[in-house]
């Protein structure tokens, strides 16, 4: 397992080098039609690319573009090269990469390791399973301290005005990625992250579900079930990640 | 004015170095209450201190935490030490130095340099007046592309349920640190900035006000009148930063 984590940060690392070197005015480009119909960005290819290159047969891999490729290894690899693309494709400085590690068919329940780095600052969000949380190397914990409440909520073609409703009395944020918002309840940043349509996949979420829970929070969807999916990027789901059960309570 | 505005980088650049070195965990601490009864965090006054070190009697001062300083200077700097305080205490990767310089007794109509540097990603966005916007010393341009608009919205506490139902087709952001969320405006990230409250002091958006206009926007007040603010704390406004005019009028 320390050779892979080893290659999850070395994917995560070249990958934030790469995107870096590229010109942000080409990360937009459509230069093909994903399998699920949505465009594949020039930014999701380059990305994509880089950690296929790395992993190579070492393990299988999920990965949002290009699906699941199955190196009959023991170990699968979950895989959002970019999340957050469309802040990426604008040049709005909030995005990741997210890499989960969990023995094959296996689901989010068994992840044993987690990995977001946010690029634009290359702030290192990491849990291992069972051991704990991590910022850049420094152990996390989902804030119990409730004086100035701030959700993020994701906004805008979604509907979800009756959450909105009930939160208007703190503060919202609305950031664009979802990995990374979870990985700002993880860290006791926020209190919540909700996105009540069933949009996101587990390539999304499968690490920082990890991170959430590794810091002491929980991610439900919005029915306030608690989330379980397989490695399939045939199911999507709504998510709630919160720092404590009773901020779900509060939400659904 | 050369002199100045190597002045003005070095303030941003010592604010990003002395925030850099400091504990997270120690930024939302209350130092004091503000002369507006709202307390002064231990990051506030930090900043502010860093800055008026460097800027020492070479310019008069005005800035947030400590109001005006009369140095019987020709140039006055506006300046936030750390506009995103919330973001910054929290731990929300999204905050930033805002930096103007305008003749004394002027208005934002006079600022003859803006600087808005992003401390978590080292990002620094400038204007000249009538020499144009920049990102880290590459020209930028207000976006005129409406392909997928993005719209940034604060949100919560603040009743804005009518854009909100107005914009609710497009993408929403809600950042969290009014400068910053201009500067997005101002290099074609989003489509416009909309903050419909009375609450910004010309200390929030001075330099963004000539960085969006260098870049070819436009910023108006909630009313959809060209924003005008002298160089006093006493002022509050709301503030809708666009790319064009008839974004603001699609908002208004």
């Amino acid at each position: 397992m320390d050779e892979l984590v080893e290659m999850a940060r070395n994917v995560a690392e070249a990958i934030t080098r790469r995107v870096k070197r590229e010109a942000v005015s080409k990360f937009g480009r459509e230069v093909a039609m994903g399998a699920d119909g949505t465009p594949t960005l020039y930014i999701d290819r380059v990305a994509e690319e880089v950690a296929m290159d790395i992993i190579g047969k070492k393990a299988n891999i999920l990965s949002e573009e290009i699906g699941f490729i199955d190196n009959d290894a023991d170990y699968t690899f979950i895989i959002d090269p970019i999340d957050g693309t469309r802040n990426a494709a604008h040049g709005i400085p909030f995005y990741c990469v997210s890499i989960a590690i969990g023995k094959r068919d296996g689901s989010t329940d068994d992840v044993e390791y987690g990995l977001v780095k946010n690029i634009p600052t290359g702030d290192v969000y990491e849990a291992f399973k069972n051991k704990g949380a991590y910022l850049n190397g420094e152990k996390i914990r989902a804030s119990q301290d409730y004086s100035d409440k701030i959700f993020v909520l994701t906004l805008g073609k979604s509907g979800n005005e009756k959450t909105w409703r009930k939160v208007n009395l703190h503060t919202i944020r609305a950031m664009g990625a979802a990995a990374l918002e979870m990985c700002l309840v993880a860290s006791g940043a926020v209190h919540a992250y909700f996105m009540p349509r069933e949009i996101l996949r587990v390539t999304d979420f499968a690490a920082a579900c990890l991170i959430v829970r590794e810091a002491g929070g929980e991610v439900y969807n919005a029915d306030g079930e608690v989330l379980k999916v397989p490695y399939t990027l045939n199911v999507r789901s709504s998510v709630l990640a919160v720092s404590e059960r009773k901020i779900m309570e509060e939400l659904v």
